[in-house]
């Protein structure tokens, strides 16, 4: 059966159940960033998916690029360049990151992880960002 | 019409054209890592490809963490975790990095995007790593 990984809460705030994945809005106003957690219980590796989910995986990836940048138009910030990663050498439940870039932000161009001291969003920036996402990711 | 951004070049050694991506070996013995570029003219992120170029890019990847895991078993050093990342922050044009981690390596649990500075193969070790990605990749 599945479970979320505990790590995973301290960080991030539940936005939607998609078809595959459960998406998470990462908490750190720095950038827009949500992380898509496949509920395949056991999975820790893209190879851990059969192709079907895999195929599946990539369209919640380009959905959830859409409601990134939705977020950062919805706080003023624009996304110019999406970045995408899996990595899970710490939280080993299979997770991929989609994170929305400008070139001011505090990391451009190196990666956001492990970088610096995430930043929580302000209650009222946290509900605007969102109700961005969620409308980006339930439209179709 | 495609042309590979001559970035790669400066950092990388060609192994072989895939059914959609040029894979090239990256030249850094620290770390098992090849990238993947998408012979798709124009494309900057994972949504300028179509659905299908989309399932078969993640094939792509899939096979490259297989040739990567070689890669490591070759040197001596086999892999225990993949990462794969797709940011081009720098170099736009569309490519996927997939690198094979290990708990000792010099980055770990960090990313080894903009990480250290690279170090280069000797020439018998980038051959032994080229033939074992180049059966794993060319294997199906």
């Amino acid at each position: 059966m599945f479970a979320l990984d505990p790590a995973f809460a301290a960080t991030s705030e539940p936005l939607v159940s998609l078809e595959l994945c459960e998406a998470r809005l990462q908490n750190d106003v720095r950038f827009p960033w949500i992380v898509l957690i496949p509920r395949i219980p056991g999975a820790v590796e893209v190879e851990d998916l059969d192709a079907a989910q895999r195929a599946r995986l990539l369209e919640e990836v380009v959905a959830t690029g859409r409601a990134v940048r939705a977020i950062g138009a919805a706080v003023g910030r624009p996304v110019t360049k999406l970045n995408v990663g899996q990595r899970g050498n710490v939280t080993r439940q299979l997770h991929v990151h989609v994170v929305g870039r400008r070139n001011d932000d505090p990391c451009w161009p190196g990666p956001v992880w492990g970088q610096g001291v995430a930043k929580r969003y302000a209650p009222e920036t946290l509900a605007l960002a969102r109700d961005a996402a969620l409308r980006a990711l339930t439209k179709d």
